[in-house]
């Protein structure tokens, strides 16, 4: 028997790397043990660099950046063996978990350590450059990465704006700067737009830190930063789909980087040879942390049932929680959709022991395949 | 696909007939949906009697006996079309859900209404009684049941004692009355001893509201009772495997009626002819509330776990909470050992919400088997 696990992260308790260990653990208790393929995965997210060179067998770089309270961080940046493509996970500069949970405010924060990836990329000499999305505690629609690439933002008066998302409704002018000779790809799992009750403020600023109001006044700031863009650059990106990604980061990368966009789980299976691993397996096990309506919205575990459909291969979903909707999934082509929890306990004890959960869980559903 | 529901109840949430049908519901979601068949079962406490009814379609007789605080109860008597068997679940006459939680002190508790129902068997033609014993609210050793069918209990001063468990310490001497003509089968799924460490005080009566000194009290009651019935009777049954069931109602029955004790389990499948039922079938889930390592010890699900490896078909275990111990019963032969939780939440939620969630499980075990 031959299972393919391509598992994505379970946010605050494993990395999809450690998921797919664990159900390996669980399945190596089976009586005739099957044959294990990791495959773990992201779909733009924390963990999207570190997935494809696991994969890939990529070359890391790793730098000093500015983070996203503009304190120093480490980064890596992973060179693929073809010496052209770097990946860089713009969460690792500017991500949620780097942000104190008492810290957290998206007015104050800034994408600028995700410029300095680039920069280095680029002087590593990567011609094409993929960027994973998703994660971010930030709103400054890319003003930051911009800022380190040689933009300038100034108000009214003339003075350089420090680049943070409560910066942006006080641009009145933009001084530009020679885009990296580079091509863009941003990865990310979202369709949003900059501003408006769908944008990057009013769906993602509240779970990073602010409040109702500050939500207002960053989606005024993001409208204002949308309009001096148009005028300064002749066309209005701001409704294209994905650019609310990661704080807006998406709006700098398309406007001002011409930046390709494709959905983070897909170019994540395309990179990582999820279908050829798939050929000849009889079984694959995905999941997540959390599953429900919004899986179906191009998250990852839904395209690991795609992939799995067009080959033939059974496909289970794991996951922490099955959330609101999650039974609709079905129509996505999973065989069967399961929780992990061995039964009702709080959040911490489950985030704490999902390790154990997920590889007792695997194990049942070898069980139940392969026995 | 033919497939056996042979669920035990989930405590505080379904009964045994409730559980099938919730996980019928969940497999009528499939493309090809399997026959079906019924067989809720019991291993002595609370339901016993209705799954057996429910298998036999036997004949009931509902009749008002003494409840645990001398208050008025319904029970009901099945009679087996044999015309000769009775069965009698003990929880109705003397169950832990009849007794208000703030009113719950096992001292005070009596099993009367037990001994009410058995007359009442026995005037309705029975010449067999199978008693389930399970759940109770008492520790009172039986003497409520012995006292309904004519013993007295008499104090160092020869006054009648109250037959609760608070009375056990002062029986001085005991007035004999006639047995019933009848057989009497105690079907229990514990192996418990009258008194001591592994006793029915020390092992049950928290559970049933007492405090450490109340248990400390009842179980020197207990070991008090079982000298005086060793000297009036010339045997000392209080060590019998058993008869600490039902706060020592299973003495009782073995000491005064000459029960003989069987596992409630293989009864309750031997009645409801679970080996034929499984015949031709394709898989059988079975389950309960908790499963833990206490399962193992004749509970249920393990006995149609090894009814169904000698029948040839899978088993598939879905419980509310896994607990301690659970992975061992994989010795016991199940195919698969899973959760119905969706995710971490409170036990109020699982409770109300287990019916849906069974039925999502049975679900997924369905599309995971059959298609």
């Amino acid at each position: 028997m031959k299972i393919v696990l391509a598992f994505d992260s379970f946010k605050g308790s494993m990395t999809a790397n450690e998921a797919c260990r664990a159900a390996a653990s669980g399945l190596a208790r089976l009586a005739s043990p099957p044959t294990v393929i990791y495959c773990p995965l992201s779909d733009g997210g924390e963990g999207f660099a570190e997935t494809i060179r696991l994969a890939t067998n990529g070359d890391i770089r790793t730098l000093e950046v500015t983070g996203p309270l503009f304190q120093p961080v480490r980064a890596a940046i992973v060179l693929l063996d073809d010496g052209a493509t770097a990946v860089v996970e713009s969460a690792q500069a500017c991500g949620l978990t780097l942000v104190p949970s008492d810290q957290r405010a998206p007015g104050t924060t800034t994408t600028r350590g995700v410029g300095e990836m680039i920069a280095a990329a680029v002087r590593a000499g990567a011609t094409e450059i993929i960027i994973g999305l998703g994660g971010s505690s930030t709103n400054d629609a890319g003003m930051g990465l911009l800022a380190a690439l040689g933009w300038r933002f100034l108000d009214a008066a003339g003075h350089d704006l420090p680049p943070v998302g409560d910066s942006l409704g006080q641009v009145d002018s933009i001084i530009p700067a020679t885009p990296p000779p580079v091509r863009i790809v941003a990865a990310c799992d979202v369709t949003n737009p900059l501003y408006g009750p769908r944008g990057a403020a009013c769906t993602f600023a509240a779970q990073k830190g602010a409040s109702p109001a500050e939500v207002q006044m960053l989606d005024a700031g993001l409208r204002h930063f949308a309009t001096v863009c148009a005028e300064h650059l002749g066309v209005d990106y701001s409704q294209h789909p994905g650019v609310g990604a990661a704080g807006g980061l998406g709006f700098a990368l398309l406007a001002f980087l011409g930046a390709e966009f494709q959905n983070g789980a897909e170019l994540a299976m395309r990179l990582t040879g999820l279908a050829r691993h798939l050929h000849g397996a009889d079984l694959c096990l995905t999941g997540e942390g959390q599953t429900d309506y919004q899986t179906g919205y191009g998250k990852l575990p839904a395209s690991v049932a795609a992939c799995c459909t067009a080959a033939g291969v059974p496909c289970v979903c794991l996951s922490g929680t099955l959330g609101e909707g999650w039974h609709d999934l079905y129509r996505s082509g999973f065989r069967a959709i399961l929780s992990i929890s061995p039964g009702p306990q709080s959040l911490d004890t489950a985030l704490a022991t999902a390790e154990p959960a997920l590889a007792d869980a695997a194990e049942a559903i070898g069980r139940l395949i392969g026995e």
